[in-house]
């Protein structure tokens, strides 16, 4: 006898978007959080015995997406000072913006815009990164995410670590705080990168991640400027000075990992590290194109990130895919590049292996978290529906209709319902009206 | 003493997206189809006499955007066979569809579905350019697109035109019936390349635009693999091909131009003739980058195109702007190319001129067509909404809340009402069942 908590209907299942198999007239069905059946509506018990129903009507059914790469608080400088060369921008507008706006206050409401952002996207499960991240940490738990929240450790004044000399302190303190507080949260470290972080700083977080046992991740290689400073103060590329330094392992995550030499990926995969990439981002900073083809050729597990909303300028993984299929083909004039299935694995199961949860989430199958997203397809731009590409290369995050986060509807028919969405977009307006009186760009 | 046909009021207006100025708490006037009052709310008499008013509470308003390149009725294709080399594409998937499918009922609701994406993504208007064109102008004409409808010619059995011999008199047929006819519909040329059409034929239908004053498009240099055909049959790049055809002057549409030379540059920047740029299509299909700053710099009018459903494979200009600029900036790996404001005058103003209609069309002031959109901004993504920029790097086609196409509502709140939009999603999913009927992929 089933008793499940939900039941959904009437689905056209995509239950492992990596291998784009769809499965008509199918149901899945919820118990405590996790998915207890799945199959044909023909093997559904003719009275199933379920707290709610949900009739999904031929509607698409399919895991969650998983961001491996936002700065959640950052939304409030979405658009500040776009289009200007990299320096001018990060340096006379990011920074400044920064350093007189990031408070916990800060962070707790644009990382609860993130949320919703992202939710309203279909991302169910996302690893952000930033400082004060003990008020994203809290911010996302309220919204009901899947997240892995990544303190931020940089060597210079950071916001709530004016002195750097705790930065690998402040790290500990906000591990310490979460490990075990939050079955949807998992605390990790984030090293800001290679040229803003020393060798000691680098190797101590090392340390401290491998003894909490939790992710450790770093942006890397991610601009042509970076790679020739590292291989002039330490003679040898970022990923080799991570390796030198003992910090490649099977839970370092490489963030952008832009510029590449071959034996980067060769050390990469002896090391079983992990990349994730964010197209939009260093397309939008003319940073470059990450090697992604010989990556995945060599093996070296990659996940897909947004990155933050100053550099995208949003969190929407569908766009991301697409941008990032296009973005390859382009590139190497090969029509045949980073199919669409490809992206598909990278935003569901390939994501949730980067971020070591392969076994939770991203497919849908009996006892993985029930963390799932139904897209509404009886819109023009996704008529007709021949295949599962046409999510890549037409989707939308406006396409969701709803989300199960852990078997919670947490938004549902496009409306948000694990927070209120008007006083959090109410918070931000005030905080972005605060930005704009500072005379920046706006 | 005002009198209006219909009002929209507390509106942020951008009247002019090329020069990315907002305008807060602004309002527009509109009779007989026009713009007949533009400004500041302090500025509006205080009992307007207008027979509708819109209230738009601080959402954006701007001019509908411009699609300068489409393959209207190629929506039944979309997603049909992607990722695969070119020539599989084009040979075993595309044309085998094209010629089973294509007749005038495919094309007319096809098309109509076509218009419905557009419409319902802010686009007001369109250049279509394809076979049984015919069809396709009636079903612009019925959706109340603003549209530049070109017939197809194609040295080969074309739907319609089973006979090569008589395309240049099925155009002329087709310029004679809708010349005219309809002040939304413009009929114009599209002979479809320089390597499937002669170039006797190139210079008949050149000579029957000219007689009827009309536009010819044109597929020119997409690919290296054309470029190096056309050099090897004549001699030299297909620009100059067109060149020494007497084929470039203003009213020659260039589509693509991915593959030019400097010397092409200075063809086209001579003649006056305009370019097209679909970076999705030629992002997907492995095409190539076009040169838009080395273009743009000679002055060469460059309006923005989606191409058709079966290379893009969406019709949302929205998402074409950010591509394009995010594509141009990590092509030159500097990220000051391509800045949101281009893009915005490229997809307004910009490709009205392309087309011929920048005194209609393109910017709102006193005098031009009413053709304008209303954004809501009230979503997370929009939010902060620091300037306009974040339309380009943000927007999507679904964040278009209302469109007016020469005063007239045809959609409002995302429901369209200038035709019955269940009646075509139907009558295209059963034209799809026949396209997988036919065993092609989906």
């Amino acid at each position: 006898m089933l008793n499940h908590d939900l039941l959904i209907i009437n689905a056209t299942l995509l239950a492992n978007p990596a291998d784009g198999r769809l499965q008509e007239a199918a149901f899945l069905a919820i118990a405590d959080g996790a998915v207890a059946g799945i199959g044909a509506m023909a093997d559904l018990p003719a009275q199933p015995a379920a707290k709610r129903t949900i009739d999904a009507a031929g509607n698409l059914l399919l895991p969650g997406l998983i961001n491996c790469h936002c700065h959640g608080a950052m939304t409030l400088f979405r658009g500040l000072a776009d289009d200007l060369p990299l320096m001018t921008w990060l340096n006379e507008h990011i920074f400044p913006a920064e350093a007189r706006l990031v408070d916990a206050e800060m962070v707790y409401w644009c990382s609860k815009l993130a949320a919703a952002e992202m939710i309203m996207g279909g991302t169910t499960t996302v690893a952000d990164a930033y400082f004060h991240e003990d008020a994203a940490a809290r911010a996302f738990c309220e919204a009901g995410m899947r997240t892995v929240a990544a303190q931020g450790i940089i060597d210079f004044p950071a916001p709530g670590v004016p002195d750097p000399k705790h930065n690998i302190a402040a790290a500990a303190d906000f591990l310490g705080a979460w490990q075990g507080k939050n079955s949807l949260l998992t605390p990790a470290l984030f090293c800001h990168s290679p040229y803003t972080c020393s060798p000691e700083t680098l190797q101590r977080a090392k340390g401290l991640a491998r003894e909490a046992g939790c992710l450790f991740f770093i942006h890397l290689a991610e601009t042509r400027g970076e790679v020739a400073r590292i291989k002039e103060q330490h003679g040898c590329t970022p990923v080799a000075l991570l390796q030198r330094l003992g910090l490649l392992d099977e839970k370092t995550v490489c963030v952008h990992s832009v510029w590449l030499e071959k034996e980067d990926i060769g050390l990469l995969r002896e090391s079983r590290a992990k990349v994730v990439t964010c197209p939009e981002s260093n397309m939008k900073l003319g940073s470059g194109i990450a090697p992604l083809a010989e990556l995945i050729e060599a093996g070296v597990p990659v996940g897909l990130g947004t990155d933050g909303c100053v550099s995208n300028n949003d969190l929407d993984l569908f766009q991301e895919m697409g941008c990032c299929a296009r973005l390859h083909k382009v590139a190497a004039l090969e029509p045949t590049r980073m199919p669409a299935a490809e992206l598909l694995g990278m935003a569901t199961g390939g994501g949730a292996g980067v971020l070591g949860m392969a076994g939770q989430t991203g497919r849908l199958a009996i006892g993985m978290r029930a963390d799932c997203i139904i897209i509404d397809r009886k819109q023009p731009h996704l008529t007709p529906f021949h295949n599962p590409e046409t999510l890549v290369y037409t989707g939308k995050g406006s396409d969701v209709a709803t989300v199960l986060i852990d078997g919670r509807v947490v938004m549902e028919n496009r409306r948000l319902l694990s927070f209120d969405l008007e006083e959090t977009l109410g918070e931000v307006r005030r905080l972005a009206r605060r930005v704009r009186a500072m005379g920046m760009k706006g």
